[in-house]
């Protein structure tokens, strides 16, 4: 990964083509069949993989369980007690330290929404074939630890450094390449202060699925640049070319390109479906009558400046009142008043636009890896005579 | 529900039917036609409801997100400071209680391993259309809170109540009958001494998604009986004929039969899947050599008596070795040291037999609704050459 150094070991497209491939098992990435349903691959990710159960945007701190999870292999069985992180590559004085040393450092706390960049995946037409997200995965934390920085500093970065690249305790297999998680950012972003090594999620230790003992939290970029279970950092002075980066996390049409890497996430509202669910189909029940429509709304890119409800399926638009930000990189709530006196069906939408203008499509640029989609909600909802009324 | 008193508010067939059914969005159960694949209904289920990843088989206690989690309707928005707690039907003194005086009374913990009555129901054929789970809808926590049984004698039992009715604050609509979830247990289960009303779990107050702040716990049974967000508990002097327990878990093979009570779980065991995972198809991959298979078994009838491991796909069985139990109704580990010295395609299985005699089925005998299937795990393996081998 890094040619003036070591490079990682085991991460992608390493050492594993030395003991054969596991050929059968990892095919390339596809797209379903015009009309496919969604396969028995797709329901096994679906069961492990979690989205935010939408009413838990009432929480300004998602609880734990009920923010987002996706973990590409298996999570890994770490002891705390034996962890040790290297830092190494294009450095001064590699180091490794343990938990104690790491937790003996500066500290900092910020609260975080992460999203995965495949949310939405599975209302693309076609589906791309991989995590089958609708578009839930998503949730905010507290995220506290030591800040990246002072870390890279006391390393001592060398001229010509460019990404820093961050390895996990993962391992399996994707696309037929053996190896542990592993993605880069640029320096830049690397060095930011909010760039943190987070050791625990809402007060407590980080929970052995959220990356135990120690995570890379990233502000403002989606999931997959997150790196749980962090065990090396490796400072580059080329960019690097694992296959998170390189192969995955693109956003390209056509399977030959190389495509644009995916990075900050981009703006998207999300509302509390009102009323309450058919068990089935989720459709939700409304009685008519005022209705307190509420929901959260974020950007990795610039903050979030507007919020527009429609409460008629996209016809008419109006604004939403909007909440105090929690911080920077943290969702912002949102209400708005909905005056539902006609029965029948209705279908609300919500969009967010951010101070750079960014806004959400009403529908989504399809690419071949489903990344980045913030086509804009829809809310399906029966509005029925409300028992006090006609 | 019971005619001698008042029944609980908005229960199954209750007053939803006096402001109209929600025509359209809430349709009876179906099975799937031949071949269908999974449909865009079963995998927003999926994305809400999240099984247990089976290599979090390796904890004791299952950490919470990590613990298997279906909520019929949305998690309820409930503040502790109002919560009440009513006992009522076929008692001589009606009570009501809050937080603080549930915990002022004795209090009682037990490691209960809780299963969803539907877990497999997804690898059924013909598959019936609901939660679409796999084989990893159970988790074990360590319940504590106050038993049930003082609380039921404090109000004084009624000669003739013959069950409980246990009333949930989540609400929605099934197969047209809008109702808050409540489930009944006959009268001598609710008078175990290991009946519970929860209010904690491995340590911490209960998460919002688990039931928060007070849940039933009864050790045994499948989880359609471990009522979540629970604030109602009434005395029934007949069999309780709402929904949950006269038409939804019931074991039938016919739509209009009246089938028969799904109650306490089936012995089961579950491997944790050995070597690594392929990102999309979750194949494990295993390098030749010896490999010390772990898991855990359970039955909510009698102990667990022997766990047995197949390495050839069912052909041949060996006895694994059980641990200890942790509690009574919580799962027991069991290890088995595998030699894989035969590079290429592996299935592995696991069955348990329980003390009174019940064993895993090789192959599920189906029910309409997905209920109560036990069928022994399969777990496809690939074998390769390690790298140290030849």
């Amino acid at each position: 990964m890094d040619g003036s150094t070591a490079a990682p070991d085991r991460s992608a497209a390493g050492p594993a083509a030395a003991h054969g491939p596991a050929e059968g098992i990892s095919l390339p990435a596809r797209i379903a069949e015009p009309g496919e349903a969604i396969t028995l691959d797709e329901l096994r990710l679906a069961g492990r993989n979690h989205a935010l159960p939408l009413e838990a945007l009432r929480h300004d701190l998602t609880p734990v369980g009920l923010h987002y999870l996706l973990v590409h292999y298996d999570i890994p069985d770490l002891d705390p007690a034996g962890f040790r992180l290297t830092v190494d590559g294009a450095v001064e004085r590699p180091l490794t330290v343990d938990l104690a040393a790491l937790r003996a450092g500066p500290r900092a706390a910020h609260t975080v929404t992460l999203e995965c960049a495949g949310n939405g995946r599975a209302l693309l037409e076609p589906r791309p074939l991989s995590q089958p997200w609708l578009d839930g995965a998503v949730g905010t934390a507290r995220w506290e630890g030591t800040p990246l920085a002072p870390l890279l500093r006391a390393a001592g970065l060398r001229p010509g450094a460019v990404e820093v690249a961050f390895l996990g305790a993962d391992h399996g297999i994707e696309r037929g390449v053996e190896q542990d998680y592993a993605r880069a950012l640029p320096l830049a972003e690397a060095l930011r202060p909010d760039t943190l090594l987070a050791d625990t999620m809402n007060g407590a230790p980080l929970p052995p699925q959220h990356g135990a003992p120690l995570r890379l939290i990233a502000p403002g970029w989606y999931g997959m640049a997150q790196v749980k279970w962090l065990r090396r950092i490796t400072v580059l002075d080329r960019p690097f070319d694992g296959f998170q980066n390189a192969v995955a996390y693109r956003l390209k049409r056509g399977a030959d390109e190389t495509g644009e890497p995916v990075t900050r996430i981009r703006p998207r509202a999300l509302m509390t479906p009102p009323g309450f669910p058919d068990f089935m189909s989720r459709t939700r029940v409304v009685d008519t009558g005022e209705q307190l429509l509420t929901g959260r709304a974020w950007s990795g890119g610039a903050p979030v400046a507007r919020v527009e409800v429609s409460c008629d399926a996209g016809a008419t638009w109006a604004d939403a009142e909007l909440g105090e930000p929690l911080d920077r990189y943290a969702w912002l709530p949102w209400r708005h008043h909905w005056t539902a006196d006609r029965p029948g069906p209705h279908q609300l939408r919500v969009r967010a636009t951010d101070a750079a203008g960014a806004v959400q499509p009403a529908d989504q640029d399809w690419n071949r890896q489903g990344m980045a989609n913030n086509a804009v909600q829809r809310v399906d909802v029966l509005v029925r005579s409300s028992p006090g009324g006609a």
